[in-house]
């Protein structure tokens, strides 16, 4: 199975208005709920391609037991087309604070989407233990993991650094999605694979060539470095070599989930020992059906199987 | 006891973000949650100036849950000064439905708080009957009923015009804060008073000016209408006479609650029968501390004390 670990998970709370106009009132015409967070995200694709996931972090109060009842909601669907649609394990630790929720509120008349996110509870140390205690057994069984966002007050910078190195010590290869410090912090200790996005990249290494910036992360300690440049595809920077895949056409859509999709493809790649440029297509092509769905952070399995036979891969010629 | 009632409740949430800037992402810098709806407002007010109230209308689901819990920890608390805080008693008819959320999101750069509000649970016919019949027996032991706020789906919109007319039968007098066509429907069933603002008091007359919408609006049924001018005070007209009151100077602050809060201060005036100027001073003394409050919906009892002596309250020459 592979592991995710999302230490931030969140209720994800959509809203639609007819128009968002700051300093006024609205009437919500639309609200759906969603267990969140970037690790349950990439879960919820990687079950869809047909690979068991287990999913730990934290999960406590009354936002937490939605979140965990939708999570069980999840693995009993699945429409009978297409491969199996795999499990999602719940290993989620269970805290004394309360789940965060993210509030997206979808302008009808334009489509954007302004984000309020909520900061997470203080998971105390008691809590921490138990989780650090669970990772250890879970990575036994895992194929990989992916150490996915932001961290909740309380836990410490270096986190993500602490799990890869036991990743490492398990034998586990490991992919980090984060920004900031903790992925400074997390890169120090090599995982296999980073996944920023170009602005990301560029306040981690100061270069805003996605290139030159993919390279400096390298040398920081990646193994590898996947970055999404958004509607202009992904860019990898590995030992192998360096490829830049492409969508096969612009998109417009709902990017919420386009990211964590891209998660799940190059982790189900690794898995699978696919070759680099497949797992760049498969990630390519995962976003843009991720961004094409009418519901954020969905896909249609087809419109990802013809998307995929269109990605443009290409060999960068430069040595790196 | 004072009787409130209110159909759509909501568990009341406020985010503060640094800057709203729509199309953007936001970390919410401080949540903080508390029972809401415009009847469960003027309970915590009334309760705060001495009177036994009970609240009903419909409570279900998660949020519901938490919403009670926050209403039965109201009055336990109490900080031992001035007049005893009453009770608030729970008389919610419990819904197979979600209590909706209200999100009120303040901008920490202007002060200014952009609502977004869920339309509430549907409430189905059975659920429909049991609120009557309780609302039938709660009558029996109130001193006044006030009819709060919006209709949730599947109540009917003539509604307050029926629990109007079973408080007229129960000898129980009435105030409907409400707007559009249930306060339409509501006035003709002739409460004893109405509390719209000059917004809402226009859209029914079609009336700009206040006085001339408030006579407007007696002609309709309204027996007293007290109508709320914001920052310029209240003006009510009524069997007794025309009165003007004004708060002693321009507030700024949050405005949330304030209406909420004359509500109350009307109502207390009624049952305690102090005398239509009276009313209207408590009604904007009360207002201007809720505005002043650095927590919505709240007053500091010290501040209304000293406002109240100096709300000016005018009769106006015109007859009726």
């Amino acid at each position: 199975m592979i592991l995710t670990v999302t230490l931030n998970a969140a209720l994800d709370i959509t809203y639609r208005v007819p128009q968002l106009r700051p300093h006024t009132t609205h009437r919500v015409t639309d609200v759906a709920e969603r267990p969140g967070g970037k690790g349950l995200n990439v879960a919820r694709v990687l079950a869809a391609l047909g690979h068991d996931t287990v999913v730990t972090g934290f999960a406590g109060g009354v936002t937490g037991t939605v979140l965990r009842e939708g999570l069980a909601a999840l693995t009993g669907g699945g429409t009978g087309t297409g491969p199996r649609r795999a499990r999602i394990i719940d290993a989620l630790v269970p805290i004394a604070g309360t789940t965060r929720r993210t509030i997206g509120v979808v302008d009808g008349s334009t489509g954007d989407t302004t984000q309020l996110n909520e900061p997470g509870p203080l998971v105390t140390t008691p809590e921490w233990t138990d989780f650090l205690a669970g990772y250890a057994r879970l990575l036994r069984e895992a194929a990989a993991v992916a150490l996915c966002g932001s961290l909740p007050p309380g836990v410490p910078v270096g986190t993500y650094a602490q799990l890869i190195r036991e990743a490492h010590a398990a034998g586990v290869p490991t992919l980090l999605d984060t920004s900031g410090e903790p992925l400074r912090r997390g890169i120090a200790a090599r995982p296999h694979m980073v996944k920023p996005n170009a602005a990301e990249l560029a306040a981690l290494t100061g270069a805003t060539d996605p290139l030159r910036a993919a390279r400096d992360a390298r040398r920081r300690g990646a193994r590898a470095v996947a970055a999404s440049l958004g509607g202009d595809g992904m860019l990898a920077v590995t030992s192998q070599g360096t490829w830049r895949a492409r969508p096969p056409l612009r998109l417009s859509g709902n990017p919420t989930g386009a990211g964590d999709s891209a998660v799940a493809g190059l982790l189900s790649g690794l898995v699978e020992e696919v070759p680099w440029p497949d797992r760049l297509a498969r990630a390519v092509a995962l976003s843009a059906a991720a961004v094409r769905a009418p519901v954020a952070g969905e896909f249609d399995r087809a419109d990802y199987d013809e998307l995929l036979g269109r990605v443009e891969v290409t060999e960068h010629p430069a040595a790196v």
